[in-house]
């Protein structure tokens, strides 16, 4: 999946884990160009200037900014820093390019790398200093056509989670706490990592009202000629994504990956024997091999000799693949194969009659049943949570905890400092998730006894 | 196509261009894989340490290293460099990961950013401080498999240019004043530019021999388990490319595409009359706009009311569409449409009926014919010159000379010194092309007057 670096907090994506970037991007890129989103590329570099322009913003990121100062042996003139995030190597642009209504909605989006120098202990994935992602940056003549994207990609990032990498998600609403720096509202779809107990952020669509409008003065003329201000969003999805998955479906033999995002979906292994020829046995794993390829599956053959099977059993479990197909000298004769599965350790025979349509449905079936298992696994970890004393009993049991929450910033952040004297960190919401339990008149807050306004999901993150 | 940014040298990608890099892409990455070759990606950064280990390439890049030396308001530890090119960074690694015959060979490529700050001026696409590349990178048991590779890739080099972007391009081998720093050898692709006479750099495919494999350790131990050095390459292709073909193909109106890269290959525009409703015409349109995308036609429609046809007709000539379709009244009433070529000017009458085939096929004769012209013109200004009076004739009349030449660094200097006073800059060899004249015994180098080994290829470059 991924090497080690020596630049300390930089990792190197293998093949196999960027191609499952190439399966995620593919995705998602086809997605946004249905709603006429355009890919662009903006420069690495952003001027100091521009940089500090929106104040929260600038606060927000500062503290991880690198900056190059020196090229080649000359100091430059002024620092240029290294984007942490590109509204604004974008928006100076955005007030040059729109003029009119006509202009708008301007969608753009990019896939690059961006550099965040995190003193938080780096980990492959999840928090490196630079790593690959999509930003989406979008402007709107008015509010509900901002609103309505924000939901609409959202719903999009829930897909890549749930229908790509099999991860069940919750969609929610950021406290004004957690949400991007600088901008209006921030949603998010929120994933469960069972091992550690934590909530961990997994794609963000953030509307940012007009804050960067007005800093960036992007203005344009409406219909009736009058001088207005854009609406705007931002919105990305990082190669995090891999990582939760990692997280999320592994197990002590390894990677499980699921099979819209494995590399390779089906490996074959022949079982040599004295019964059988060993070239004829090969011959006939090549012609499922080519047959389940013309059905458009990724194969990959194993014909190794210097390994004995159960060893190439162990190598393709640990490194995740779906489907193993061994044949031997009866499967030969009697024209099945043995399959077995990665997620569940099933197995069973199948015909080579049709074997690139039964294969293409077992993938399906595994697909839908790692996140079936996945989501089943997350609901069994939410508590609900009415006063502080389940709410640290739920969190200590490694839980994500629903509770009852009067919605101010202040208390979130007695909560977070009530509960990070613990070595795991401290608690904070993750959301406040769009579908709410019932919330009954007179529910009170879990930590402040306030009034409630919604339910809110707690947990320890990433 | 491109916008200017207030860090100097740097240039933002607009959808129109970005989407041209889309179509390059597309065509090599799928190219390559074919192949073998895998996708990574490996950090932006560099070590100070890893960066200096090749001596001949750490001078051929330091001068244009940017160097990040400050993260928020903290003094790193050690600067760190932003990658020109990603040698030192895979190859540490390369050494890990190869250990035995059965690991090689090793293909990986990345598509990402590079930053050169370079201070000879910037021009957008051709030379900019940071660019968008692919860089390929591979490691071989033997030479010949190495050099087989090169040639390989050279190759699709030429197709991405004569194929997708109908650009001719001569393909060679570069002097050892030329080629890339660190490599045993470099191939090449070189294009002209008619309007400036000059010859531009459109890819390299690098044998890097085993210079790089020494300094980095990277050894394997073969069939008799001895341990020997891989056999390096590496090769890169650039968003110059986009550079190049516009140069190449654009006129006094603006852009002109050819069809494989135009991110819109047809845009359909209304001519509204008083004899047929708007809506009614508008709904032709829209037909013939569908028939062409189900065709596969990558389509425009224009049907703004407030511009004038005529004010269209200018705006999209200037943006490179390859056809355009007007439709008027008299159209729809005799089931046919007008369609004029961006490349000559061309105006025909097409029938309704089986549009779909019809502009696909039109599409493919201006892609043939594009070529034809760019590659009848680039033939025109090369001249043969056997003498320093014909060599300097030529190149003052803006032409590419092959001249036969003793293959002597110290010539190639010498012509870089006389040549350079002229205020065009000096004249340089693009290579020694691989198809060569006769060259008959007794020739003698058109400059130093020793015994000529090779014809080659000179000009002022870009």
């Amino acid at each position: 999946m991924i090497e080690y670096y020596d630049v300390s907090g930089c990792y190197i994506l293998r093949p196999w884990s960027y191609a499952m970037w190439e399966s995620i991007k593919d995705f998602f890129d086809a997605e946004i160009k249905k709603l006429g989103v355009k890919n662009a590329y903006f420069p690495l570099f952003v001027s100091e200037k521009a940089l500090i322009k929106e104040k929260d913003h600038v606060e927000g990121f500062a503290p991880e900014v690198a900056w190059v100062t020196r090229s080649g042996n000359s100091e430059l003139e002024e620092p240029i820093a290294v984007r942490p995030t590109s509204e604004t190597v974008m928006y100076p642009i955005f007030s040059k390019w729109i003029r009119s209504h006509r202009d708008l909605p301007l969608k753009l989006n990019q896939w690059c790398n961006v550099v965040r120098w995190e003193f938080k202990d780096p980990t492959p994935f999840i928090r490196s200093r630079e790593f690959l992602w999509q930003e989406g940056h979008t402007a709107f003549a008015t509010k509900p056509e901002a609103d309505e994207e924000v939901l609409a990609i959202l719903e999009l990032y829930r897909r890549v989670y749930e229908e790509v990498l099999a991860v069940p998600v919750i969609k929610g609403i950021k406290s004004e706490l957690e949400k991007f720096a600088g901008g209006l509202y921030t949603t998010t779809v929120e994933a469960f990592i069972r091992n550690t107990g934590r909530g961990i952020q997994g794609a963000t669509s953030h509307c940012l009202g007009q804050n960067f409008a007005k800093m960036f003065e992007i203005y344009f003329l409406n219909d009736n000629r009058e001088r207005k201000m854009v609406w705007q969003n931002s919105w990305g999805l990082t190669t995090r994504t891999i990582g939760v998955m990692v997280m999320v479906h592994g197990d002590d033999k390894g990677l499980v990956l699921p099979p819209r995002v494995a590399p390779v979906q089906v490996v074959i292994i022949h079982i040599p024997s004295k019964d059988i020829e060993t070239n004829v046995l090969i011959e006939s794993c090549k012609e499922i091999a080519k047959e389940l390829r013309d059905a458009g599956v990724r194969v990959e053959e194993d014909y190794r000799d210097n390994y004995k099977p159960g060893w190439k059993f162990s190598n393709w479990e640990m490194k995740g693949v779906p489907l193993r197909i061994e044949i031997g000298p009866k499967d030969v004769a009697s024209k099945q194969v043995k399959v077995v599965r990665r997620d569940d350790g099933g197995k069973d025979f199948i015909s080579v009659e049709n074997i690139g349509d039964s294969i293409k449905n077992l993938l399906d079936v595994v697909q839908k049943s790692m996140l079936e298992k996945a989501t089943r696994e997350r609901d069994s970890c939410i508590v609900q949570a009415r006063s502080w004393d389940e709410f640290m009993a739920a969190l200590n049991n490694k839980k994500l905890v629903m509770a009852p929450w009067c919605d101010e910033k202040e208390v979130e952040e007695q909560v977070k400092e009530r509960t990070k004297a613990d070595l795991s960190g401290a608690a904070k919401t993750l959301c406040m998730p769009f579908e709410q339990p019932e919330l009954p008149e007179g529910t009170v807050c879990f930590s402040s006894g306030k009034p409630a306004k919604k339910w809110a999901l707690w947990g320890r993150s990433y």
